[in-house]
């Protein structure tokens, strides 16, 4: 039985709770949030109790953190944590600088305890099966991976303006991806960006619709396409090209009904958003943690994940500046 | 909070005291079973208190039953809870016996108690969505339903002999849709039933593969097939077709993975069987259930629902004796 | 070098004559049509030249009649060639009296002509192949056939009174494939017909919408269903069930293009009737006479299985009007 | 009636004298090709003559030429026919070297006779129809362009070696989607290659796998992916994401036939190569170009078309070379 305390009541913190709530192996002791009422809400709902960050970082019982606060805090809590001895499942990103990921990871390092970075896509089921085929051999050597990855719509501009860009912030998901499919580093990357859907997202010098190349040393090459807004829902695919064949994962829908008519064959939309498409992911993905750190396995998700995507993403974003490829 | 007590701790029992527990207004307070440790272990699972069936009916805490215990205990159960004035949650089928099920009825009449029959495909996402765009009048008025129910394989002889047949047993659930998506009770139907996947099966005197044509006042068609074997995984798929367009619900898979290579393109099979592909309906159809309790509303499946499924199975079981249509 | 006389300058006629000129081992002497200006339409078309009935079977150089001329002129056009010893392609049905049909098979029978029977839907790509795969033994053992087949539009009533109604004119395709599919000829079937479309189609004694199931000597089993309506276009859809696995065979549209967009998905409705579906079909079974013809082989569909096709149609209608199933 | 001599008589050369000789506005007079075996027994298959370069320029029977023969002769008989004041339909590219085609540009225009290029993948059905629903305004603005382009097998490292290499012989068609789907001419391209497939393409100095993205002065985007072999076949396939939705066109199969058993569910690879795929496209594109000649519309794809896929794989070539994004 592994015992909890959560930083972040809100959304993703949300969810986190009630995935704890219903393993087995699991149990959550505190909740701790700026805002007072959104802890005691989720505390209440899951038989937890309010606590501050001292009281987490001070109780014995508790064995490990899950960091879901804002991205701000990520890397400090993450510091703090690892100096109590408290095993740390942390939301991406650890942070948006490259200084302080490297400084957290230090302090993980140091504290020899296990750190797990909140990729959730890698436990989607769908891409980990077609990550588990490519293990297998079923499409021979990787030779090409194509990731599309399109948001429904345009976030707040507030939001947009702390967010660290569209390459940090949406982006990032994509970097661990591609690494995770080509299986090798990315050596160089080029990036092109533009502002398409909104004038605003221009105005604070940000994207929100980008196209990324990438190569490995031994030649391999990635394709990422992003856009803020896709009127369709969330676009999540993933696309794998190997010496033997080609492996294609897409979207899911709410229903399979289909309606053919006088007009046309239509079916559903791909499922709204994150909450609704990666469900599963938030599940599988926590109680992977929890049998890492149960089994005293590595974590599946580890701290230097975490730091390799903020390089990809500070390299992108170099070379949206400069106009020109990148070497890492 | 709706307060339950459950009957029956085996496959189905495990599904809904499960789901009961997930659910913020419903509480399991009783779990009874005929195998004392079945009963003991769910009732430990969810906080439950292992209870016999008097106990249950003599608790005025209780306002709901569950009844998912062995088919020939449904009836004498639904009576009693009738009598003791609890709501009745009732696993498909009543009673194999029409004269058995109508008892039933009248006492839950008579109680004025409200039931509910399981018949958990109407809550499938698909099909509840399927059924309410035929009402929204998406391909204007019902001409004929097409259902293709197929189980991936045989059960057991021993359980084929108590399970009164394949049109009582696995037909009923199609009957079901069948008049769901017709909006009109058929007044005749005819049926073809042949034994193909295992001698065994005729040796009891039961089919494995069945073939139905049932036919309504207004001269709406409806065919069902049925087999209890299907290599691929569960086939559960419905198909309507209207004045104004087609609807079709079909079925889902593990993960949208698709491998292209030199011999084919290749897609998951369909899920396994019911526990996976109607995981979402159990949920569903408990949740309506409790609502309808709690709001006062008519059960969105009732007792007469249940009748109706097994008239029509009993018209199918005539048909293949006699090899004539039977009119209802 | 086969050479033909054609009969008929119609909407098929004009499909033959096109397939004819474009096959290197084909050449279209003759057109014969009582509609003057129609034949030399097309006999100007092709090279060929307009000819009587009479100037046809007198004519030595001809080796090989298309009878694509009014139903029912196929029977007598074809007893004429099979006296004046010509290969015989006939379009369906041969006739739609038993009576005729067996004076015609008994002539071609006694003049030992080849005579092949239009059944286009067996030369379709998808439905060859599904039937060689069957033939392959990829499902195993044959089961269950379920064969839907619907038109994009109810005919004029002025050709559904001489059509010899929906079971004869329509649904004959439909028993082709059934026997084709089944590998068995079926011994009793049982027929539903509504009218749901159309109230012209009732006040002229015809169905527009059929549900058929059908049984062979060892259980295998088959259901037809028919609608002369299809909103959404030609539906024309296969689906076997055997011992090992399933095999189906859809419909096909003029694009893949698919539209994402905030309502839905949408892809393209099937292909809109038959001259669009079965263009290939209709190439391909015109080939296979020609072949079969020059390496005396086996007729691919037979004047048997033209017969047959009648045999079940007739037997349908029998089921229609006395509500019972009947013995083949 | 528009009267052709066609230069060429190898696999194109057949495919085109094969749809000009099935189209009733044009006829076929004169087949030239330094093969002479392969000349005559085209020319005899559509009752063509075989004639010298001269000769065919000198006949004033003849309106139009289709030039489909070896590359390295396109440039020079295309300005031969210019100034003898024909019509020219030439097979892409005009010419690999960009000075080369500017003078055949200067010929065409100075004689003022139409000349269509060759890019046959804007008649594939699926391709033009998505084109036509981005013009008619079904996903708003053109936001971002994805091509999928993958030959099924690697040729002969012999015509490697003269073909120019992949991006001026492959990724050319490519170039022309772009522009003709972008709806605006890109102004900057970056290009990453690598040479995974077969170490003898490297030893050769050309590429097997190549991944560009481009831009437009008004920030749309576009990616292209190339491979030299995919194993299940020749994947070709179109994604366009605008403001209001995604448009994709995807690959067509032999047949539709899906087999489901104890493995998976499997259908058919894409048709195997672009004489499979685009035979449709083929077709259309000389029918296009008849109609616009006899019109006197302007050209559908046009010299200066030719040129600018050109202009985009020279630009494509430099990047590769040189590392880095490249102007235009």
């Amino acid at each position: 039985m592994l015992r909890f305390a959560q930083f972040g009541a809100g959304r993703i913190g949300a969810i986190h709770a009630a995935n704890l709530a219903a393993m087995p192996n699991a149990q959550l002791l505190h909740i701790v949030d700026v805002n007072a009422a959104a802890a005691k809400t989720l505390a209440d709902r899951h038989g937890a109790r309010v606590a501050t960050v001292a009281e987490v970082f001070a109780d014995r019982n508790v064995d490990a953190v899950i960091i879901a606060s804002s991205t701000d805090t990520h890397a400090d809590l993450a510091i703090a944590a690892a100096r109590a001895g408290k095993a740390i499942f942390c939301e991406k990103p650890i942070d948006l600088s490259l200084k302080r990921v490297d400084a957290c990871l230090a302090a993980v390092k140091k504290a020899k305890v296990p750190m797990f970075v909140g990729f959730n896509r890698r436990f989607d089921p769908s891409f980990s099966s077609l990550h588990a085929r490519i293990g297998r051999g079923d499409i021979g050597n990787v030779e090409q991976v194509i990731i599309s990855s399109r948001d429904p719509g345009l976030p707040p501009i507030s939001y947009l303006k702390v967010s660290g860009g569209q390459l940090r912030d949406m982006t990032i998901h994509d970097f661990d991806m591609a690494r995770w499919l080509l299986g090798e580093e990315p050596h160089e990357l080029f990036a092109y960006g533009s502002c398409l859907v909104d004038p605003a997202v221009k105005a604070i010098g940000d994207t929100d619709s980008v196209m990324i190349v990438m190569k490995t040393p031994s030649g391999r090459l990635c394709h990422i396409n992003n856009c803020r807004r896709a009127s369709y829902g969330y676009d999540q695919r993933l696309e794998v090209h190997g010496s033997k064949g080609r492996l294609m994962a897409g979207n899911r829908t709410a229903t399979t009904v289909e309606l053919a008519d006088a007009s046309a064959v239509t079916g559903d939309k791909p499922l709204y958003f994150f909450l609704e498409r990666y469900a599963d992911a938030y599940r599988a993905e926590l109680s992977a943690f929890v049998d890492a750190v149960e089994s005293r396995k590595p974590m599946p998700v580890g701290a230097e994940d975490g730091r390799q995507a903020i390089v990809l993403a500070e390299a992108a974003v170099k070379s949206l500046k400069t106009g020109r490829p990148v070497k890492l």
